[in-house]
């Protein structure tokens, strides 16, 4: 059993998607979302809809800790933003850039995590929320739940769900990426304009490897609720890093680099499908599976990407750490861009330009090629060498 | 501190609605749950939106205790259930009883929970969402998340947000109980035409206290997993039965009968609100803060309910094994009856009738009268005292 096994969790969740197997794919079987149908409009106005669920996963569990050790209570503003933009950026991928009604799920052990936290997690959903509203992207928050429940929950998990319609015919559904499209891959590090620091990286996938891997003893042995005990004792915390440790490259300390909350790309998708939203011919999120999730998306179809971003020092960080192969790498982590748009080559400069007017870091990362068989093919070409998925 | 604070929750959460206190309370700021506006709608099409988010809270960690010791995966679809119905019934008391978008978050601990319970929990969703819809309700279900976060989630937590859309002049706010009203009330327990098997009468709320106090010390023993650790020894599991054991009324395990899933009154609200919508001036959910909710919603005026259901047999057997105060009791649990219109009286026994056609137990539990001053007053008068809230 692998490390990822061991830690009880997997980047592909094989076995959760045997157990939805059977239930119904919706209206387009291929978009990033699923897709039904919108039960209020009349037939004559062709809408769908879309709800969607996603949290920051294990990331809380990592803020609980910064929060103990340093008092900053500004990690869970970084937690209200995972939670909701592991959300809104599936749906962009759909091609739903605006108007999302927002409602926040939040378990804690009310022992541990009072009143002051939930305060920060509302407020740190607001401020971005203002953020987006700035930036010509509407969210509405509805409220949410927030639940007592230690006997099931160690520290605090924060979940979001979405509601969003869009036109059928406005729908991106991934069915037109086709041989001879390029990759435009948007950076997943850097300060876009519309943030305030500069951003390691991270999503909220790969958490559960990532704290345990970069993260030293003491913070197990400090905090034992933010691991599972029944964690085999070499696999919880095996790294040799300290929270408040500087990295030297970014100035930052570990723990925010870490924590660095997901960004996300609604400005510019906003822009890029104002702008050309026909001429976009698929779009994927690079959230669990990293940068292997193309392959649930391109039947016939086989990914080279040749030409990605340098691996930014977050990623390189857990990597020395771990050990782990960079093939696995890929399969965890973004590695460097979380949003790729599939398009003809001539669109590309645009969505490029687009990109980086708002501080966001965007290449041509790789294309699209014919294959014989169904089951699709990625290749990543970079200078840690060759993998085939 | 008292029992339920050193349990780590608390019937009122007062510390959560002090930290939501300064967030907007939406169109009607009277009615049962938040309504915002509806983006995607014309002026002139005066609609209005709801999304909501509740879960099946701690009942999850005895379902995960019971199937440990069973093997009885059923008791999965009631977890299902008891998730779903928490949103649905509380958007009854808006004035919505059909087409409701569903989306479902869990978050499991992998080492302990497989993959078999969670397509339990998917099916059990998906046979509730038939059964609805054999009585003209119709759920609408998108799909969800499930993800693995051991380090946060000792067993398994079940949520489930709702969406929903009401005409502006078709939502019920409360704004309209007035003194004369009565209280209609709908039982908590018996077998409704659409229920499979006697139910206990157990919302999802009280949770904590119902399976520590009722339950015996053996269970954490066995299933440590199943309560935070940190709680103090003596009010860990600190009843007498055990989850097999008979109890002798109703020939259920107590386990079971504390495991009765959330009863929907869906079926029933349906039906009232197409007959008589106009009358209905105001409807509660008594879910967390059981019989005192309404002191919610009923600023300026006392409630008086003296015509109770009598105690099922579930909540006097928490009673007897907790010695918890009646008074405490009522503010915790539903004790019988957890909906409730309020009507003129002369709409009552048409209630009471659509409710007894579909087996669901209704009666006039108590009136509305006048009061000098703003805050609301609470009395129940019953066999077991006078309790003044």
């Amino acid at each position: 059993m692998d490390r990822y096994a061991q830690r009880g969790v997997s980047s592909q969740k094989e076995d959760v998607h045997r157990a939805i197997r059977n239930t119904d794919k919706g209206l387009f079987p291929g978009a990033f979302c699923k897709i039904v149908e919108d039960v209020y409009s009349a037939e004559q106005d062709p809408w769908c809809s879309v709800m969607h669920a996603d949290g920051a996963g294990t990331k809380s569990s990592l803020a609980y800790a910064y929060w103990k050790e340093t008092s900053d209570l500004s990690v869970w503003d970084g937690i209200a933003q995972d939670a909701i933009v592991m959300n809104t950026d599936d749906l962009l991928c759909v091609g739903i850039t605006d108007d999302i009604y927002i409602s926040s799920t939040i378990g804690r052990n009310k022992n541990l995590v009072p009143a002051q936290v939930i305060e920060r997690l509302i407020a740190g959903s607001q401020r971005f929320v203002s953020k987006m509203a700035e930036y010509g992207v509407r969210l509405i928050p509805t409220g949410g739940e927030t639940a007592d429940v230690g006997d099931l929950v160690r520290t605090v998990i924060a979940d979001t769900t979405v509601y969003a319609k869009i036109r059928r015919s406005q729908v991106i559904d991934n069915s037109r990426i086709k041989s001879g499209d390029v990759i435009v891959g948007l950076a997943s590090d850097g300060q876009a304009r519309y943030e305030d620091f500069y951003n390691g990286g991270m999503g909220s996938n790969g958490l559960t490897s990532a704290r345990h891997d970069v993260f030293a003893k003491y913070l197990g042995v400090r905090y034992p609720e933010t691991y599972d005990p029944s964690m085999p004792e070499s696999l919880v915390y095996s790294g040799s890093k300290k929270l408040t440790d500087i990295e030297p490259q970014t100035g930052m300390t570990y723990g925010k680099l870490v924590l660095s909350p997901t960004r996300t790309y609604a400005p510019v998708a906003k822009r890029v499908l104002d702008r050309m939203r026909s001429s976009i011919h698929g779009m994927i999120h690079c959230s669990g599976g990293g940068q292997t999730k193309v392959l649930h998306f391109a039947p016939g179809l086989r990914i080279v990407k040749d030409n990605l971003f340098d691996v930014p020092v977050l990623f390189r960080t857990i990597q020395a750490q771990s050990q782990t192969p960079w093939r696995e790498m890929f399969k965890v982590f973004n590695m460097g861009h979380r949003m790729e748009f599939y398009v003809s080559e001539s669109y590309a400069q645009d969505i490029i330009d687009i990109a980086e007017a708002l501080g966001v870091g965007a290449r041509v990362v790789g294309r699209v090629e014919k294959l014989s068989g169904s089951l699709p093919q990625l290749t990543i070409r970079c200078p840690m060498g060759e993998f085939d998925y």
